[in-house]
């Protein structure tokens, strides 16, 4: 059996019901509205969505975040853009990528267009979500490493995978789907701290709604086109890894997805959890006589900005953001990352007293901390791979949502969300994802 | 400077007029608009028209072969796919590529709903088509056997280009189109045989169309996207030959392109014009003794069918299509490639006297004849490189034309491709793009 053929299968059959699965599936279409709603302004954002109000659909259009409608694959394209724009989606390390910007928007694009209900969009995501990680899994680090960026190629099977679910295709179709986008995915990562990284995202929700669309018209292609000569696979470096397709429908590699709670690089984020260990044991920026941060030696030529001059520099900075963090700013916000901040003298003073030490024997996912204060040393380590209590994790999003879009349209985001599948959940969604930014964030 | 920059440059500014290649461009538009109306009723042609029915324009849509109206990215790949649903448009063997499926569908697209002059879009072709075959020579022949199917790719840059000149972009817009359309230019030689294979022209013209569209809304990325590190070229095997961009905007490669001029495989064209040859010495079915074909070897896994039974067995027959040739039969049509022809007993007979020599001194553009009458031998040689008189060219497209067409639509359609400069240019063209095929085709 190939590849497209056990995926098609996989993608056009109930799955089994896995209700971790589902909570994270919860947890990530929140997120990923958030992310959107958040990223609304953003200058890609708006270049997309120009783009995408230049089309429409006489057979049902789909809404874009920040209001308007377009074709379903145009929505799709800017909604992925937009999504991640901010670069503070979910992200899968076992695939190396970014799955809800690429398979949410082709799924919710085609199911307002068509009138779909909630438990078809969720089955949608399910199928989705995973054929993204499982075909991220199959071509593996080496694809990354050959320069492709998995958000866009992986990204592109699952947008499909959902798209397809959504139209209804069946096991034949849905393989003809997947192997016909196989000749469209793509993405590089040269196109990283440009315009051309969350379009990736898009471009790969894009051509799963029109790949789709093309298996439901009839169009057909090569079963083999994953794996085949001269296919995806083999022409992109992937590692053709075929561990990575076992138990597909009854094992589930999507829960294993993170969240970023931190507006910032993502090297940051175990220090400032870290952080948030040793300010429960009692520190503060007031009894802060001197920090020491141990990490991964791969991180300091990527977020070791001593001292940080523009809201951008400081994303990459240790020093500052854990002086910032000490101080009780809210790192999960986007405005707090300023020329503002990096210049107040109280947050200089603090990130004055914090070294780095690149340590070997800390894994690249974890930090360690080391706090002196007059009481003593606090410590404190944290992995961001242990993020995983569900509980823990629903109230961090919450948090973060309530920052990025202020509690009332947090709350109700969380709540339609949450009734996706009662008569009219999508309706409801799309209301909130077509609303103009609130005025009154936070 | 980078390419994206040198290409941008280049199909930002008005070229010189360069009396051959604009020839030539309306040689492959004439082509295009009679191979894709010829195309129109393949299934591939009848599910992206579907698709793109799907799909309309509050800022002006563009005609579909066959009718019907859509967005201009969807209309460009609906067109695409359909001009190269038989496989019998242009072809440019500097690049190993067919440059018009994937460039005049996208520049077309914008020029109708953009309401264009047609002066504009001759200057859009003139740089799209050239940028395709220079971004083909740049990626070589290891692109190509590395699996990619340069139609697709090469093509994306080519229908970018077309597609940015169409909307005015400056230079530094057309470099961020270009820059774009890396992250995006894709194609497999996998889907060959398949209904990918003409997807993936429609598929390069649709994102020419999407990211000239977005840089003209503000879209950037990085200029280094095609030969800089983790970028297009070295992703995808390409060569790297710098020579490729040599002359730029003074020389032209595009008029190298050479034309089918019969509807089967074209490792058989060879021989059917050295038989043209022998024909016009003489030789015909009744005083043909045998047939000796010399040609090179690597064509006989490819095209040397010895006894046909279908209509696409015949497309890939040296031995019958001599047969049918020497007996008058036109092979410029469709509907002669029939299990009726395969089977027909004085075509047998002829195609049972016909051998096929592999040799190593015939090139692979090449093929000698030698027919043995009562009279003697008569040979012929033919290099289909060779085709490049332009008045031989226009007559035989015309022929070809009024094959595929009927007389009628065939003359109209010449005329408003000669006339397209004029006022109203590519509203007439439009109009027989748009027409349903001709009832009373020859």
């Amino acid at each position: 059996m190939t590849l497209a053929k056990a995926l098609g299968h996989f993608a056009a059959t109930n799955p089994a019901e896995d209700p971790e699965t589902r909570r994270f599936l919860g947890f990530s279409l929140f997120d990923w509205a958030t992310v959107g709603l958040a990223g609304v302004d953003e200058p890609v954002a708006q270049a997309a969505r120009a783009v995408a109000l230049g089309s429409a659909s006489p057979q049902g259009s789909a809404s874009l975040f920040g209001g308007g409608q377009a074709a379903p694959a145009a929505a799709a394209l800017a909604n992925g853009a937009t999504s991640h724009a901010l670069d503070y989606d979910d992200t899968h390390f076992g695939y190396v990528g970014h799955p809800s910007v690429a398979v949410i928007p082709a799924a919710l694009a085609l199911a307002e267009a068509r009138g779909a209900s909630g438990a078809t969009l969720i089955q949608a995501l399910t199928v989705g979500l995973e054929t993204a990680c499982r075909v991220g899994a199959w071509l593996g680090r080496p694809h990354y490493e050959a320069g492709f960026h998995q958000t866009g190629t992986s990204g592109a099977f699952g947008a499909t995978a959902a798209a397809g679910r959504v139209l209804g295709l069946d096991g034949e179709q849905m393989m003809q789907a997947l192997s016909l986008v196989a000749t469209r995915a793509a993405g590089l990562k040269s196109q990283f701290g440009t315009m051309g990284k969350p379009l990736n995202a898009g471009f790969a929700a894009e051509v799963g709604v029109t790949c789709a669309l093309l298996a439901e018209a009839g169009a057909t292609s090569t079963p083999e086109a994953l794996e085949g000569p001269q296919s995806f696979g083999p022409t992109h470096g992937g590692s053709a890894d075929s561990k990575a397709l076992a138990g597909l429908g009854e094992t589930w590699l999507f829960p294993n997805v993170s969240y970023k709670f931190h507006a910032c690089c993502h090297g940051l984020h175990a220090m400032l959890e870290a952080l948030r260990g040793v300010k429960a044991q009692g520190a503060n920026a007031s009894n802060t006589d001197t920090v020491e941060i141990r990490t991964h030696p791969r991180w300091l030529a990527v977020c070791n900005q001593p001292a940080p001059t523009t809201g951008l520099q400081a994303k990459f900075s240790y020093r500052l953001t854990a002086a910032m963090s000490l101080s009780g700013l809210d790192t999960a916000a986007l405005a707090v990352y300023s020329e503002e901040t990096c210049t107040r003298p109280d947050l200089v003073s603090l990130r004055d007293r914090v070294t780095v030490i690149a340590d070997e024997a800390v894994p690249d996912t974890a930090s360690k901390v080391a706090v002196k204060t007059p009481d003593g040393v606090l410590q404190s380590t944290h992995d961001v791979l242990a993020d995983s209590d569900p509980e823990q994790i629903e109230a961090r999003l919450k948090e973060k949502s309530s920052t990025l879009l202020g509690a009332n349209a947090s709350t109700g985001l969380w709540e339609d969300v949450s009734a996706i599948e009662r008569q009219n959940g999508i309706t409801a969604l799309i209301s909130r994802i077509a609303a103009t930014p609130a005025p009154d964030r936070a």
